[in-house]
């Protein structure tokens, strides 16, 4: 990387965190359509996103791992205006090959609230742009024993997870809150809100209350290492027994391609 | 720059832009405070100020120039988590030689609005972190005959100005809106509402209304490379003659170490 490149200076950048199995990248249809937002939402030349998909593929070694595609606006003159014809820096990288926690077995995550606001910005809202501090304060301010923690914006809306989207269950009902206004559009929410009434959950997107996520069966949060992996909040109630429906779903997820 | 820096993958750092005359960082003392606030927000290890300080100054050749300094947290692991003893990235870079535009005989800004929204984050609002797509963005959307825009929140409170601190002047009085929610905390904003009594000028930290913006006799955005810029909005009426207090104030800036 060179010292001027805009990515490291501004920010001005997206990147994508993509599962990939066996050398395929799962879930590729909704990881290209974030990415094409994004670069839409930020005026980056067109790319082929086919041949980026080549290229995350061919970092990756055997097995499941994540790979990490980075795009920059490149380098720049000094100030906020990007050159006319910007040159896109690409980065790919894998990391280690690891197994992933199976929905049925793995131990609830146990989830906090942080005091860490989220951004609030429509015109960044859902992609997933290099600026990233929101989420690297609120890791950094887990309080002890969680492993998870909620973050609110500054009107006091509950709107996402640390590490992924946030949902609540009640029955084979979920809830999640919009990424319009903050947070990330994540593929596995992406692909939950598409998939779930075939497997009989019905879905809502909608800012929840309090009293609504204190009162919910279960919570889960969603992201490409996790898919949808199920939470209780601390000081809540345990978790009730999650329906069949919501058990398929979980398993189809962490199967899908 | 390696391509693991946490710089570029998470915006994980800050940034100053200094205006270095004559081997001689101007305003120091503002952009250390500035600094100093975003480590400690940001967690960073320990930095010494004064050494940094003579990094820039060495970085610098004769006449004006603007050096940038960039603190990231350095290399990581994946994840939003950082390492527990990071070793924090500097980079310093002098601009070309420069002159700075009078403040008496500077063509008047023509302030138009952004479509960009200003992003809200109390836990960010004010520090000069590398997350500056806002701006970015702002900068590519001014309009035809813009010279400026004028970022407003997602709640409509008018916040700042694309590339500074935005400023309303209402006969001796000024006007800019605050930064511990949005927008950055401007060293020439530090040192005129610090200084501006000396002058005979009074200042106010409020949001300002429209009616109140599209009444002021003027405004003015403040950076390290302007000053304090006399501007006037577009479809507003002309700029009133200003006062002496504020052209004393204004010079008094210009020529300020």
């Amino acid at each position: 990387m060179t010292a001027d490149d805009r990515g490291l200076l501004l920010g001005d950048g997206l990147f994508e965190t993509v599962l990939v199995r066996q050398r395929h990248a799962c879930l590729w249809a909704w990881h290209r359509a974030r990415l094409e937002l994004g670069l839409q939402r930020l005026g980056f030349p067109a790319q082929d996103p086919e041949w980026l998909r080549g290229e995350i593929e061919a970092a990756a070694g055997p097995g499941e791992r994540l790979v990490r595609l980075t795009l920059t606006r490149g380098r720049g003159p000094r100030g906020y205006a990007p050159p006319a014809e910007p040159a896109v820096t690409r980065l790919v990288s894998a990391g280690p090959e690891m197994s992933r926690p199976d929905p049925a077995g793995a131990t609830p995550l146990r989830i906090g609230f942080s005091t860490i606001p989220a951004s609030v910005n429509p015109a960044l809202g859902g992609i997933k742009h290099l600026g990233r501090l929101d989420n690297v304060l609120a890791r950094m301010h887990w309080r002890e024993g969680e492993d998870e923690a909620i973050l609110r914006d500054a009107a006091g809306r509950i709107t996402c997870a640390t590490q992924g989207n946030l949902w609540l269950r009640e029955g084979t009902h979920l809830v999640t809150p919009p990424v319009d206004e903050a947070g990330i559009a994540g593929t596995r929410r992406a692909w939950v809100l598409e998939k779930a009434e075939e497997f009989g959950v019905s879905t809502e997107v909608a800012w929840p209350t309090y009293e609504r996520l204190q009162a919910a069966d279960g919570l889960y949060v969603s992201n490409a290492r996790l898919g949808l992996a199920a939470g209780v909040l601390i000081g809540g109630g345990a978790a009730r027994t999650e329906p069949a429906a919501l058990q398929a779903l979980r398993r189809a997820l962490h199967e899908a391609d």
